[in-house]
C-alpha cells in the first residue's frame, strides 16, 4: 500500500517547508513537489495542514498490574487511543517485582504487547539487584534492542531502588551504553508523611499532594543526577512535575552534565486544586505521583521546554476507572495511581503551547516526538518527516477544533482529566507504519499491527563520556 | 561542474550516517548510497573521513578601518584563508560612523566585499539614531537580506550605543523580525578603568584585561538581555568571553526567554596570562576585546556550549599586524583591538572539543555552522548536509593534523593566536557552491567567487514572540 | 527627666532577656534586675510586654516637593505619626535639583526639618555631576555627617543618574568611606514604556506598573551593584521590591560583595491588584515607584529578609492627598508618585512577620531597626537596647490590636495603603531621647524636639575593602 | 580570684570599642572606661591590643576511638592546646556505636571529658535508630543540657545514618527543639568509588580525594537540607569544603531556610595537591573527609563566610600520628581520618581572614565564637564580652607573630598542617572562666578545670517555625 500526502507543510524539529510525502511499504520514500508516484497511492490532501513525525509518548503503562489492580487500558485500546490522537508510538515500561528476573518479566510484557495497534518498545525497571540483573542487563541491551533502564526512588516496601541499587545500576548502564531513567521522589519521606497524613486524620485525596511536596522531587531529582554524574552516566528524569526537579536538571545542564528531562501535558494545564474538589471520584481520579502542582510550577515547567531543559513530553497514561478509584476511599495511599492522556498529548500541547506563541512548530515537533527518538536513539527513523523514516506521520490540521471529554474518547477509561477543554489544533490524520489508522475521526485499527522498536545502545554522547573518562583516568603516585 | 563525494560518513547536527553526496550546480542535489552519477563528475575519495556542513563564521571584520588602520586581511584573503581551515560562509559587520548614513555604510561594505573568495552576509551596526536610522532599517530587511543589526555596548565617545538606542533599536527589530546582537561591555567601566590604569602608570597590555574585567561585560550582557525582554524581541550576544555573561545568558534562557550566544574559538583555548608576556608584541597580538581570560572562564564557556546556552562559535576575526599594533607601544588603549583565526576556528574546535570529549560530532557541526544558519534563518540553505542545500561542504580528515603557524597559515597578518599548537582534525577538502577549492593542503580561489547571501526576516521564533505579546496585550480599566 | 521600665522583656537582634530599663538625659544608664532608681523616675510598667530599639525608617521624604506638588506630611507631622507607630528615628533625603549646589539642597533640607518631633539625619542624592559636587560630598562627610549618596536611576529628564556620574559618584563614596544608595530602575525603559502605554490608549493607573514591571527594576540593581563591585564600594538598594532586584542582590551577597537591601512594609503586604480598582482615587492613592507587585514578590522578598539578604525595612514615606494625586487624572505619568506608612511600619511588620513566623522577635529588631542602625554606622548609639545607646525605646504589646484606618491615623494625608488591616502588636509607649511621647494612644510631641544624627564615614567594611583594593592593586610589566 | 584587662579596644560580633573589662568569680561583671576595680585584681594591658570573646570550636574529636585506634588528644591535651590558641570552648561529639544505647555513651563520654582545661559541650550522634533511641534523646535534651543531635552520611557499615534514619531523627529533633547537624557525604557513593579506586590499583593517599569527590558532599549536603525542609527542622552542616555543599545551603538559605553551615580552617587554606606528595606520611597526614579541595573551592569558601551563608568555623580536630596514619599505607581507606588544629584556628582565620580584608574584625568574632554561641543557644554566655557572661577572653596582639610548627605547638600529635606558615595575629593572653591560662606563650592550664556546658532547647527560630507549622497545618476536605 503506497500514500501520497498532497500540499501539506512539512514541520521538522529542524524546519518548516512545503512538500508532498510519499510512502511505500510503511516507509516515507520521497519528499518534493508535485511527486510523481503511481496512481495507485492513496491521496491525502493536507492543503492548509501540517505535515508532522507521528507522536511518541516516551512513558505509558498500558495493562500495569499495581497496587492490587491493572490498568484499563491495554496494549490494544491504548495505542489506539494514541493513534486517534496522532501519537503513532509508545515506551512503555517493563517492571520486574522483587526478585523477579528480568528476563521473565521482559518476556511477559513483550506477550501482552503483542496486541498493540502501533509501534511500542520498553525501558526496563531495575527494582532489585544482584548477579542475574547484572547479566540481565547486558542480555536486554545486546539482544533485545533495550536502551534504557528505569529507576523508582519512590514506593518503598515495593519496587523502591536504594542508592546502593542507583550507584550500581548507573554504572551498569554506562558500561552498557544504555541511558539510566529515574522516577525522582524520595521514598523515604514520602512513606514518612503519608504515614503522618493519617495519623492526623488526613485520609482524602487532598493529602495526597501534601505526602509528595514538590521538595521530595527535587531531592530526589537532584540525587539521581548527581549519583549519574559521579559516574560519569547520561541520565533521563520522568514526569518532572515541579520547579524543584527541574531547578535540579537546570543546574546540572548548566554545568555541562548530559541529563533530560520529560514532562506531562497533564503537568502544563492542571493544577493542585483538583484534589481539594469535594467530590471523591473527581479528586481520585487525579491522583497520580507525582501529583498535580501549583501554578507556578506550570509556569516553571514551560520556561522548562522554551529554555532547553526539558526535552520531552509524555503522558505518562496508567488508566483507572472510578470502581478501581474506589480501594483508596478511606485510605489516599491505596488509591491506584494514575491517570490516562495517551489520547489527548499531541492536542493539548499544540493548543496550550503553540496556539499561545509558548513554542514554535518545530519546538512542538521536537519535544513531541523528535527528542525522544533522538534520546533513545531511534532517530531518524522516528521522528522525522525525511526520506528513509518509518511512515509514521500526522497530519494536523490547526483549525480544527475538539471538546475533549471521556464520553467521546478512544480511551478505556471513564474520565478524562482535560474533559470540558476545548482544544484548536487537531489530528486530521495519522499514518502507521504506511498505513491511514485514523481520518476524519474515524479509527481504523488492528491488534497486533504494531511493531517492537529494537533501540541501539550508544547514542553519541556515550562516545564524548567515554573519550572524557580516558583522559580523566586517576594515576597512581609513585612513592617509595 | 558536479562533484560526488563518495564513502564517507555525513555528519550533520542531528545525526550521523554514511553516504555518497553528489552537488551540481552548486547545489546538493543527491545523498544516498552508491549514487550512480555522470562519469564527468569529479569524484573524492572520503573513505575514513567525514563529510560535514562548510563551516560560518558569524563574526568577523575584514578590510575593517578601526581605530585608526584598516584590519589586514581582505574580503578576499580573509575568506580565502577560511576555505582554506573548512569555513564556507562569514557574516561580517557593516559599521557606519556615527551620523553615517546605514545605506551608505551598507553599499561601502558591500562594494569591498565584491572580492569575496566564499559566501558572506552582513550584521549592520546601529551606532548612532535618528529618524533616518529607522527608516534604512526597514530598507535594509524588506530590500537588502539583512535581518540582524548589532550594538556596540562599549567604545565610548565612538561606536558606543547607549540605552536610549538600545531601547528605540530593539523596538525597530521586533517591528522588522530582525535579530539585535550586542557586543556587551558597559563602555563608561571601561573608559573610567582606563583612565585609573593611565593614571597609575599601567601604560602596557597588561592593563587592557584590567581595564575590561568580566564583571564589565556581565554587567552589559544582563542589561542588554532584559531590555530585549522588555521589547520582546530575542536576542543575541556576541563574544560571549566570560562566566558572567554566560550567567546572564543562562538565568535568561532558564526563563525561557529566547536568547542566544556566540563564543570563540580563542576565547575557549587560550587564557589572560599571554597579556603578561615580557615581550611587548607577543602581548599586543593579543589585545582584543573582551580579552582572554582566565581558565574558569575557559571551562564555563565549554559548558556553555555543551548545555545549550551558547549555541554558535566564531573568531571576531580582525587581523592586524605588529607595525599596527605599535601604535599602542606606551598607552595600551592606543592598540588595535583585534585577533585573526578564521582559518583555524574548525581544527581548533574539533581538537580541543570533540577530541577531548566536550562536544560529540554532531554538536561540533551544530556549533560551527548549523546553529548559525538556524539563528539567521538561513537554515537548510547553509548548515546542512542534505539535498537541496547549498554545496558547502567539507571533508574532514579525523588522523590528519596540522601545527599552526604565522609562518604557514593564509591570513594575511604576521602572528596567529594558536601558534605551535598541533590539531588533530583537519578539513582534506573544501567545497563552496559546488567547486572544490581547498585539496590537501592546495587553495583554488578566486577574487569574487563567493555570493552574497540574503538572509529572510522572521525567523520562526517572532511568531510565537508575536503570539505572546497579542495575548499579553495590556488592557485599561473602565472608570467612570 | 528619668524614666525606668519595669518588668518588661527586652528584645535586641541578638538576644532576649528580661531586665528594667532606666534611663536619664536621653541615654539609658542602667540595664538590669531590680534596679534601683532615684524615686523622681518616671515608671512605667512593662509586665507582658517587650522592651525594644525603637523604629528607624531609613527611607523618607517629608514635605518634599515632587511632580510639582509637596508632600502633604513635613518634617514635624511626619515624625508625629512615626512615634505614635514606635518609630523614634528616621533618615530623609536632600535632593538637590539638576545644577543645584549640594551644600545649597543640604542646608534647605536641614531648615526644613528644624521642627521634628524626633531624630533624623539625611542621605544626600547625587543628581548631577561636576567638580563641585565632587568636592561638596567630601564636605558633607568630613563636616556634617553624611555617609550615604543617594542616585535615582529613573526619572529620565529630572533627577536621573547617568551610568557616568554612577561611576564617579560611586568611585568618590569610596574614597570618602560612604554607602552609595540607588533607587534601581532602569529610566530609560521606564520613559518608552510609558510613552508607549500613552500611546496605546492606556492612560490610568493601571499602566502604571505595567511601565515600570520588575525586569526594569532588576536590570537597574544589577548594574549598580556590577559597578559597585568594579569600583570596590559597599552598595545599598532602597526599596528592593521584586524577585528580580532581590535576585541582584542575592547573586553578589553569594559571591561574598557588601550589598545590602532595604524593603517596604508595602511592598511585604500589598499587590498589584490595587491598580485596576475601578475607583481611580483608590488606584491613584497607590502609585508609588517601584509599584506594588504581584504576590510571589512578596513572597520572594520575606525569604529576602529571612536568609539576610535583604536587611531593613523602610516606608518612603511620601504623602499625597488625593487632591495632588488627581493631576494625573488623564494620564498616569503625573500622578505624584509616592505613599505615606511611617507610623504603620511597625505594626505591619511584627503583625505579617512574627505572628506568622516569618521573623523571630529579634529578626523584627533587626529589620526595623538594628541593622539600619549598622549599616548607617550609628549603632549602638541608635538600634540598641543597651547602656550607653540614645533611650530611644518601644514597649511593645503583643496582645494590643489596632485597625488601620486614615481616620484614626496621625499622618497627615487623606488615605492610607493599610485601611482596615487589624494588626495584633502595637507600641504601647514610645520613647524619644528619654521622653514618654506616646502612651496608650496619646502622642506627646513637640516640634523640634528632634535632633540631627551625625553618622560617621567608613563603617567597618570599608577597611575590609581597603585591604583588599591595596592586595590587589595592579602592577605593571617590565618590559624593555 | 579577678582580673581586669585595661587600655584594650574591645571586638564583639556587633561593635568594636574601647573600655576596660572586670572579671570576678569566672564572670564578666564590669565593661567601661577606668573602671575602679579591687586592688586585688590582676591587671593585664591591653594596650595596641583587642579583647575578643574565646574562640569556640563547634567540632572536635578529642581522643575519639576511630578506625581501630583512639585520636592522640586527650581532653586535657586538646583542650589544653586550644586555650594556647585563644579558643575557650569545644562541643565534642558523642558517638554511640551501633545499637549502643546513647545514654551509655553520652555517660562514657563525660567521664573521659572530666580531665578538659577548658569549657566543653556535646554534640550526641544518632548511628542508629528504634524506640530507645527515640526516648533517650528526650532525655539527653530535658535533663543533660543536649540541643544537637549529629548525623553521618557517610561511613557505610559503620556509623552511617541511612534516609530512614535521618528523617525519624530530624522529626524528632524538631519535637525536642534540638538542631540536627550533618556531615554531609553520600556514603553509597563513597563506597562504591573506594572500591573502584583500590581495584584499578589505586591504593594511595592521592585516592582519597578521588574516592570523595566535591559532588557526593554537594548530593548529600542537600539531601540533608531537603529532608530538613520537609521535616521543618533548621540544620546545620559540619565542615563544610566545597562549592557543591555550600551551594545547597545558599539556595535554601535564599529560600528562607533555617540552615547554617561550619567551615574548617583547613579547608579555607590547604588544597588538595598535599595528597600527591610522595612522601606519604605527609600525604597520610592530610587525610580526613572530606579532604582538602581544590583552590576554587576555598575561594568559595570565603563568600560564602562573607555572604552570611557559612556561619562558623572549626577544625574537626581529630589528631593521629604518623605511626597511626601507617596503617594505610597499602590501602588508603584504612588511614584514620583526622587533623588536628584546635591551637590553631584562631590565629589561622585571623591572619588570612582579618588581614587579608576577607573579614572585619567584627565578623572574625562572628564565625570564630559569636554564631557558634548562638545557633547552639549559649549567647551571650559565651561568645560575647559583655556583663554577666562568662571570663572567656581573649587578648589579641595584631602585631605579633608565630611560625607555626609541629616542634612547637601545644597538640599531641607529631604534624601540624599549617607547618611552616607565619601568621600574623596572635593571642597574647587566654581568660578561661576568669582565670589567665595562657600569657605571653606560657600555659597555665589544670585538668578538670573546664565545664560541661549546659545547653537549652529551642533557641528562638524554633518558635517561628512551630507558629508556622500551625498555620500550614493541614485542613481535610469535607466530603460525603
Ligand atoms: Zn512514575
Ligand atoms: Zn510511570
Ligand atoms: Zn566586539
Ligand atoms: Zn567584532
Ligand atoms: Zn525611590
Ligand atoms: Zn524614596
Ligand atoms: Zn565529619
Ligand atoms: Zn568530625
Amino acid at each position: 500500500m503506497s500514500i501520497v500526502i498532497r500540499n501539506g507543510t512539512i514541520v521538522n524539529a529542524d524546519q518548516t517547508f512545503s512538500a508532498d510525502v510519499y510512502c511505500e511499504e510503511g516507509k516515507i520514500v520521497a519528499i518534493g513537489n508535485d511527486l510523481d508516484v503511481p496512481s495507485s497511492a492513496k491521496e491525502i490532501d493536507a492543503s492548509g495542514q501540517y505535515v508532522m513525525p507521528g507522536g511518541i509518548d516516551p512513558h505509558t503503562h498500558m495493562q500495569l498490574p499495581f497496587m492490587g489492580t491493572v490498568a484499563s487500558d491495554d496494549f490494544f485500546t491504548g495505542t489506539a487511543a494514541g493513534l486517534a490522537g496522532g501519537n503513532t508510538s509508545i515506551i512503555d515500561f517493563v517492571i520486574p517485582a522483587p526478585q523477579e528476573p528480568l528476563m521473565d518479566a521482559y518476556h511477559k510484557w513483550r506477550d501482552w504487547a503483542g496486541k498493540a495497534a502501533a509501534d511500542y518498545s520498553f525501558h526496563v525497571a531495575i527494582t532489585w539487584w544482584d548477579e542475574s540483573v547484572h547479566a540481565d542487563m547486558e542480555t536486554l541491551v545486546k539482544h533485545h534492542g533495550v536502551n534504557s533502564f528505569k529507576h523508582f526512588m519512590a514506593y518503598k516496601n515495593a519496587i523502591m531502588a536504594d542508592d546502593e541499587t542507583l550507584v550500581k545500576s548507573f554504572r551498569r548502564c554506562m558500561e552498557l551504553g544504555a541511558i539510566p531513567t529515574v522516577h525522582a521522589e524520595n521514598g523515604e519521606l514520602v512513606f514518612q508523611l503519608q504515614q503522618e497524613m493519617l495519623s492526623q486524620g488526613m485520609t482524602g485525596p487532598e493529602a495526597h499532594p501534601l505526602s509528595r511536596p514538590p521538595v521530595v522531587e527535587g531531592e530526589a531529582a537532584n540525587r539521581a543526577i548527581q549519583i549519574a554524574q559521579v559516574m560519569d552516566v547520561p541520565i533521563y528524569l520522568v514526569h518532572v512535575s515541579c520547579k524543584e526537579s527541574l531547578d535540579a536538571i537546570t543546574r546540572a545542564r548548566n554545568e555541562g552534565q548530559r541529563v533530560y528531562g520529560e514532562c506531562l501535558a497533564g503537568h502544563l494545564v492542571i493544577d493542585e486544586s483538583v484534589y481539594r474538589n469535594e467530590d471523591f471520584e473527581f479528586a481520585a481520579a487525579h491522583v497520580m505521583s507525582p501529583p498535580f502542582r501549583s501554578k507556578e510550577h506550570q509556569s516553571a515547567l514551560w520556561k522548562g521546554l522554551q529554555g532547553g531543559n526539558l526535552h520531552t513530553t509524555a503522558t505518562d497514561h496508567c488508566a483507572f476507572c472510578a470502581e478501581q478509584k474506589a480501594a483508596g476511599k478511606d485510605d489516599f495511599t491505596k488509591i491506584p495511581n494514575g491517570t490516562a492522556g495517551v489520547e489527548d498529548r499531541m492536542a493539548v500541547m499544540w493548543d496550550s503551547g503553540v496556539n499561545t506563541g509558548k513554542l514554535t512548530m518545530n519546538e512542538f515537533v521536537a519535544v513531541t516526538s523528535t527528542n525522544t527518538a533522538k534520546i533513545f536513539n531511534i532517530y531518524p527513523q522516528k521522528g522525522s518527516v525525511s526520506v528513509g523514516a518509518d511512515a509514521d506521520l500526522v497530519v494536523w490540521d490547526p483549525e480544527g477544533t475538539r471538546t475533549i471529554s471521556a464520553k467521546t474518547h478512544h480511551q478505556n477509561v471513564d474520565f478524562n482529566i482535560f474533559e470540558g477543554r476545548t482544544v484548536k489544533g487537531i489530528p486530521s490524520h495519522t499514518i502507521s507504519r504506511g498505513k491511514v489508522v485514523w481520518a476524519d475521526g474515524q479509527l481504523n485499527v488492528e491488534p497486533g499491527a504494531g511493531r517492537y522498536i529494537n533501540r541501539p545502545a550508544f547514542n553519541p554522547v556515550f562516545d564524548a563520556l567515554n573519550k572524557q573518562a580516558e583522559l580523566n583516568a586517576p594515576k597512581p603516585v609513585k612513592r617509595n
